[in-house]
C-alpha cells in the first residue's frame, strides 16, 4: 500500500552550514555556543509553500543524511560503554537516514532563503521538508531521556552547580 | 550527492490506529480525549534497534503518508479563509509526504510492538523511523505559532476561561 509514487523522496532545497566534514559536525545543534547561523535554500518551484511562515519562531526541518554509513541495529556510542539500540539514539546511520532538527527561525535572508539556528548537519545537506513547530503537539519539556539523560546537552544558561 | 543509495525509503514496520479512512483521522494526535492507544509494529530485522528504548517517555515517529494527494504549494485550510503556504501547515500533501508525531511511549506490548499515544494517522501506515524525544533539543514550549495560533489544539486540562 505505497500509493502511486513508491517510497521515493525528492529534494526541495539545500542546507548551508559551517561544517564541511562529518567529523567537524557538532554532536547536536545546541552544542555550539553561540549556535552559528545557517541557511535553508528552497528550490524555486517550492517557494510558494513558504507563505505564512512568518510568525513561527521555530521550525522542524527534515533532511537526508546521505553521508551516513549503513544502518547498524546495535552499537556502543562514543560516550557510553554499553551497546545501545539504534532507535534509542539519534545516530545518522538509520534504515531511513532522515535527519530531524528543531531550529529557531530568524526570518528570510532573501526570497526562498531561511535563516535558522541549531542545525548540526553537513554543508550541502539535501532538504526534504519544512514543518511549523507547534508547542501544543511537539513540546514535551518534562519528557524523560532514559540512558541518554547523563549525556544530554543542557542549555548554556544552566548554573554549573545545578547542571548534572 | 545522494550517496550510494539514492533517496529511497524502506518500511521498518507498521502503525496500527483506530482510523480506517483519512476522513476519520483526527486533526492531530492531541485532539481525541482520551487519546486512544495505538501500536507500532517493528519488523523482525529491526527489533535489535529497540534496545535501551525503555526510560524514554516520548518518541518521535516518522511515517509515510501514502494516501496523501499530490502536493499543493498554497491552499486555504478548512478552518481558515486565507490561503496559506504548505510549509506553514502540517497538511499531509507535501513534496515528501513524511508524517511526524511526538508520541507518548507506554512500553512494549510484545517484543517489537510499542504502545504509543498521540498518533493521528491511518491504520496500516508505514513506519519509517523511531527517534528518542530529547527535551534538551526538541522541546520549545514558548515557540510562537504564527497564523495557526488561534486554531491550535490546547491541552484538555486548560481552564476554559484561560484558554483562547
Amino acid at each position: 500500500m505505497t500509493g502511486q509514487r513508491g517510497l521515493t523522496l525528492t529534494p526541495i532545497g539545500t542546507l548551508r552550514t559551517p561544517w564541511q566534514t562529518t567529523s567537524a559536525c557538532p554532536r547536536n545543534g545546541r552544542q555550539p555556543n553561540p549556535a552559528p547561523r545557517c541557511t535553508a535554500h528552497v528550490l524555486p518551484e517550492y517557494q510558494d509553500g513558504l507563505q505564512s511562515l512568518e510568525g513561527f519562531s521555530h521550525l522542524i526541518l527534515l533532511y537526508w543524511l546521505d553521508q551516513a554509513k549503513p544502518a547498524e541495529m546495535c552499537f556502543a556510542p562514543p560516550f557510553d560503554p554499553t551497546p545501545r539500540g539504534l532507535f534509542a539514539t539519534r545516530a545518522p546511520w538509520r534504515p531511513n537516514p532522515v535527519g530531524l532538527s528543531v531550529v529557531a527561525f530568524d526570518g528570510f535572508q532573501a526570497p526562498g532563503v531561511l535563516l535558522v539556528r541549531y542545525l548540526d548537519c553537513l554543508d550541502g545537506t539535501i532538504l526534504l521538508d519544512i514543518k511549523p513547530y507547534l508547542p501544543t503537539t511537539d513540546s514535551e519539556p518534562a519528557a524523560t531521556m532514559g540512558w541518554l539523560d547523563p549525556h544530554a546537552t543542557r542549555p548554556h544558561c544552566s548554573a554549573p552547580e545545578k547542571a548534572r
